[in-house]
């Protein structure tokens, strides 16, 4: 008998349709001689209707009232599949975060998951029920509702799932689990039975939102199983979990995107210490996030420092970017927000030489030109203008061998 | 300085301009230098969207999840209110049931209040805070979440109030306070400043819906000073408490009526032992509720039986009754489905004879031909055929002094 706990999220629990349907799949599971825990988002847009009741009283309403207010969207969605379950004829049982004791810090509307109790969850397995668990939430030392910010209830699924020692913990989500790249982009893109859970954040790190990048983490740090599955349709997903001998086999698991960018240069900075937290000093206190970081020193003994930027920060970043070029005496700021990032990610480069070059000289025979390059240990991204997004990576994808027919699918 | 618990029913939480005005009410109570608790029922409506979307998944929702969906709704309103307040620069917090130990035992959707853990709210009291609790809420002792039924709020402010030795429990509603009668029907009906346990109670149980009966014996109970005051306007209300000296000059506090009742006879039963259970234990195993009841033992030592129900379960109780007569041998059964029931109440009629003689010639005078008495210690009832009601309600208002100008209010 294995233990299972799945998560679906709140377009899967939209309506009274969806949730009889959600009930039905749970009772499959349960019915094939498996312990099933269930988390639960909320329906969807009841978080965004009571945001704009907290709104409607107050620009700033305070925190620990806002996780009060919308903890209670999870609490009905529980309630509900329970009694379609009840109503089914299995038994069910509903917990909010606080009656099973997901313990967090008290950094309301961000909180962290500190500690689960499992006993009572076990207990009721045991006595044969479905349980049923309210995502997103927890309770502080304190007993104050908290919530872990949206997205959390992937979180909470997989710290369940820890805290129970399950054997798998199931994502079902809109999309039938993780491709070697977007499928809109590249026709030929496969389904993969497999991938590591270092794969996943860089993937998820370069905009691919199949998952939340906390509970990637979670499910890394503790060791979970993680399988990401359609709600809408049968079929085993992606299964994400650790390095084994069988992945040595691919180099490269996909090729992502990331759309969201845009680029910004200093030109001409004097090269001395310090100069990088200079320029993104103002940067960081104005809370944009920089990605992307190269900077390459001249023959004059001058340097161009680049970086990326999420695109809708760009205008505000390149003010405050021509403001610091005056105080540091450099020659000039330029920037596009009409760039793309294409990564090839894969755990298999790490033993392997030649990746980036593969890559380069692909891009190359297209014509493409690459304008920053960034590495990692098992990944290569490169920017290239917008126009050249859909052409780089399906060339990539064919270039790594990613093309339909050439991955044998282990769980099919 | 005071301790004044404030509840509010669901209208007066309605819309956010409700909760603007009820956040204002509270924080005057405050400022004039009370320790304020606020009790809160959900939204208007939000009950019955919660209860349809039960409803919609099975006929008979599981009791336990039944309770875990509607405690949602006061959870919602409470951290409304406490952003509200907070907005408006007064320090406030909220409570769930299950967070300030509201223990009840285990009955599902109508649970019974056992105790309350005063200390956490008194210590964010002497923090200077505003605490905002869900009312019609609780947890039983395996931290399951109960509800305590319809109307459950006012139970839930009048333990909080018992609990925390409150001076005054404050219920603000539709109405500014119990009258003398209703002033629908006597234009010149009084509000009444004071008004016992004892005789609220029997207003309450003759159909003066100002507040939930359960709350009232809960008050009496734990000696909770109760007022009743409008939610919408200024003003004392009124306030129920212990019997006092100066309520000794009133002998009768009001004149209630309840239309909501049907007569059922059943005539020539033979008299013999236990034919009052053979005639009830039917009706009662139907779960048909009986109020009044009269039996006249005839000359042909024969007897007719007369009780009164519910109107709404005239039709069954009649039916039922016909079978009990076959069975008996009685000789026939009548009904009567438009009938009033007319009271005088007061504690005052202890302590002078002649009360019901009073009343019986008063409305002899008007030609008002009564059907059924029943009395009690501090309440008198007949049944009148119900195109006498206004006139017979009036002519006993007259009777008894309570007309406008005849009542001093100690509070104004």
């Amino acid at each position: 008998m294995a233990l299972i706990v799945q998560k679906y999220g709140g377009t899967s629990v939209g309506t009274i349709e969806r949730i009889q349907a959600v009930a039905d799949r749970v009772i499959e599971t349960k019915k094939q001689g498996n312990q099933v825990v269930v988390v639960l988002s909320a329906m969807s847009g009841e978080t965004d209707r009571l945001l704009s009741l907290a709104k409607a009283l107050s620009h700033t309403p305070t925190p620990r009232e806002l996780d009060v207010l919308l903890s209670t969207g999870e609490q009905v969605t529980i309630a509900l599949l329970s009694m379609a379950l009840e109503e089914k004829g299995y038994p069910a049982v509903s917990y909010t975060g606080g009656q099973v004791h997901i313990r967090t810090d008290n950094e309301h509307n961000k909180a962290r998951i500190v500690d689960i109790e499992a006993a009572r969850v076990h207990k009721k397995l045991n006595e044969g029920k479905i349980v049923v668990v309210a995502g997103f939430q927890g309770i502080d030392e304190d007993g104050n509702i908290t919530t872990l910010g949206r997205g959390g209830s992937d979180t909470t699924a997989v710290a369940m799932a820890a805290a129970l020692e399950a054997d798998e913990c199931r994502i079902y989500t809109d999309v039938d689990g993780v491709y070697t790249a977007d499928p809109r982009i590249v026709q030929n893109a496969q389904r993969l039975p497999l991938i590591t859970y270092e794969e996943m954040l860089e993937m998820a790190s370069l905009g691919s939102k199949v998952l939340q990048i906390r509970s990637v983490e979670f499910a890394r740090k503790y060791n979970v199983n993680l399988r990401v599955l359609s709600s809408f349709e049968d079929g085993p997903g992606t299964l994400i979990t650790d390095e084994d001998e069988n992945m040595e086999a691919a180099l490269i698991s996909g090729i992502a995107h990331n759309r969201d960018e845009a680029k910004l240069t200093i030109v001409g900075v004097p090269d001395m210490p310090g100069i990088a937290s200079k320029i993104l000093g103002p940067i960081a206190d104005a809370n944009i996030e920089v990605d992307m970081i190269v900077q390459n020193v001249g023959l004059d003994n001058s340097t161009d420092f680049t970086f990326t930027v999420n695109r809708i920060d760009y205008d505000k970043a390149f003010e405050i970017l021509q403001k610091t070029a005056k105080s540091i005496d450099a020659k000039d700021v330029s920037g596009d927000n009409t760039i793309v990032k294409i990564s090839a990610v894969g755990v298999g480069m790490r033993s392997h030489a030649g990746i980036a070059n593969t890559m380069f000289k692909a891009l190359a025979d297209e014509g493409i030109n690459i304008q920053m390059i960034s590495t990692s240990e098992i990944k290569v991204s490169v920017v290239v203008a917008e126009k050249y997004l859909e052409l780089g990576v399906r060339t990539l994808h064919t270039a790594f061998g990613l093309d339909k027919g050439s991955i044998v699918d282990a769980n099919d």
